[in-house]
């Protein structure tokens, strides 16, 4: 069993996805899931993990219980992660330590390689990726 | 005893209602009986039966159980039940099988059977009742 | 025995009252003695035969019993009895198989005549009132 | 000894209640016998019987057990009982096991046979019957 | 004993469904089952073992637990088994260990192969089902 | 026992007080018992008495109830009955009832003569006090 | 008389399981155990060793205790003991000295060795296990 | 006995951290135990203690009471205690007065001790530490 972290190791350009791209892999990937993971997951239960880990403050916790169903709980919480490089893997991590949910961490990996795939072709096909690192793709 | 759906058969003027107009008729019934409604239906009650028939989700089950008081809640559901067009029949089902408030059933039956009848003479007063299916009376 | 609906018979107006007002003015009742059956009545005891005549279902009764005190499930029972038009004529003859509270009887029964009474006043003051069932008062 | 079984045998429609509609039929005369079976029948005395048969468990028996009057214990013990489509045949033989109560035999067959009549009065005004097995009425 | 996973096996398409889809097929048939095993299923019995088999939380219990009525625990119950994709497996093995409601067993699982043979039938009429497995159905 | 209204019938200014001063004069006092109230009184238990004499109905005591602390409750509580000119009078009539706080109807009786007197102060100062009975003070 | 503490010496990693570790391991297995345990378990008969050695305080039995079933009371008993990492220890040391229950020893001891199993071959997999003691595994 | 305010005596910049600081050491320890706290903890417990200190409130107490799951409550409490420099001192006594959770204790000490260590480190590579007491780090 893979880490989560591992996804960011290797790559097919010649050189790994630097950090900015990978986590515009990760803000990708979410974004794809969302539909999925919005019923899957319930917000509240990964409160305190993520606020140990500083991915959350107590007052987004706040705003993401203000909404009223757990599917726009579950959106909003997606939202934050989906602005913190870190994010995702500090879910993947709090789904692991729950262990009633396992069968998520497969298909959230699927889906992050296979966004990091696309990425990796997309970079191929286009020889100036050294460029600014907020850019979402090789096109703008 | 005749079924729900029964009030939609026959018709004044020559020609039954169609489907949209009937549609009309429930919507505009549902928002007659409000305030009655509002008192009598307890919304987490009818729950089950109105998402075993896909009248209502999960999330739409959560905001209007976000609402404070039950006359909030019925006030919601009855918002989502007008938006259907077997919103009102699913609902007189469900009161059906709760048993314990079917005099309900007739105090609906009346006032559908009340604004078809005045749809009904609109129309007959209106030659032109082949047109566009969405809007709401002979006038605009 | 006279039966429980007999006060429901005859009116000062030259008609009798409709069902809907009858159902009105036992409503109202029930809201105006409220402090006083809190006190007196047993929720759990009328439970069986409230249930046996299908004022109350299995899930209405589970709501009253998980309130706190007697007082709070005697409130919970009130509000289930004054949205059921025969709700307050079950809990009478539920009080009367019971026989340890009759002094019960005569006092409800005073109320709903009283009631009853003003209603019927109103109703003289205001000739208009062969109008829409679902209206609470004249002045509408 | 005729089996309890032996009034879903026949019916007036052309066809017989189908197993679904039986135990409709049984768990609305549960409901109607309540405050009777309530006062007549000692919940304690039928466990071993009902265990025995797989109807109630240790668990269900102790939840019984935990109620204040025992009254409430059998009220609990119908609740059981009408969940499962044999809880009432089961009752049945139970009471006649135990030969103090078959006063109580006549009484709760001709509820049973009664609920029953109606609801094949019911299915004959209806002619649609052959319909999804969980629909509780022929409206649907 | 033939395990309850073995509906998964054959499919009319010329290929079984995926686990995506027949996860789909759960969450359907629990949907469309919810006030049938709403009236039938008491939360509590079952949470001891889908704790141990990792389907439900400590903290998902307590959050059952704190609902007014059982049939609202039951509600919150079956959403959270819908959710998981071995969610109404376990409950299905859990019943039969209780071997007082073996009834259910045979509703359940006609319940879900009537929609799983509706799954297929549209699977059928539509060729492109290679496609994302995230996605609900072959229409978007 | 003297009424709690005996308050509102002599005045320093020689004119006694409007209905609506003194309703003004109830709503201030019951600003500045706030913290106070808030502390000692418990909203629940006045439920019954205030909904039989028409000052709250179902769904504001549905509304109180949804607050998540007795502190909060007594606050909404007190919203409530400063709207309604004979709130704060019905108000003491239940605390009067209920005999074990008997030691708050001084203290209140305290205050609203304390703010009427300051009130009839700034009447005598003010010569011009036959204006629009909605404002607040003789300075707007 | 070794001690249950005694599975916690070796490991086939190199190195022992933490104390943090073994924690986990044993509330791992208390929840895998929790169907079997809560059949086979007296809660109250524990009452008095485990308050004895300050695993449970006195207002925990009564917790424990107002659950109305034997069931409930042990699933409450064993929610303690997961939270306490000598829980699970002191209870098979009260469950020795009953001696009526001997053959539980082995199949709590059967379990508590799977999981430490699972978990050291997690560990081998995993290189970097020197880090922060509060982590559920080894991936962050 | 050593106080648990020992932990805020000595430091390795020259010069003990000030109040303010020891309380944002403690306030950061607390986030970073969250998880674990949430489960171990159970807040009621606490309520009496934290009370006659004057840490809590009787509306806090109720606020806390008034979630939903045991883990929600923890996390309520450790929000309160968090704002009060004396919070945690207060939740470590009652910890200790309850005596069955002392293993708690040597883990809360840790991560002070290490949150405090490393803000010294953070206050000795940033010599301009006489600044305004309220900032939360020296990079600001």
């Amino acid at each position: 069993m893979e880490g989560p972290g591992s996804w960011s190791s290797s790559g097919g350009v010649g050189r790994p996805l630097t950090e900015d791209e990978m986590a515009e892999v990760k803000k990708d990937a979410l974004e794809r899931m969302r539909p999925y993971l919005c019923d899957k997951i319930i917000a509240e239960r990964h409160f305190d993990y993520l606020r140990s880990k500083k991915i959350l403050t107590r007052e987004d916790t706040e705003e993401i219980s203000a909404r009223s169903s757990s599917r726009k709980k579950t959106g909003k919480l997606l939202d934050y992660l989906a602005e913190n490089p870190k994010g995702l893997d500090t879910l993947i991590e709090s789904i692991r330590r729950e262990r009633t949910q396992n069968f998520l961490l497969q298909k959230i990996t699927d889906v992050v390689l296979k966004v990091k795939n696309e990425k990796l072709e997309a970079l191929k096909d286009c020889p100036d990726n050294e460029n600014y690192a907020f850019q979402r793709n090789c096109f703008d």
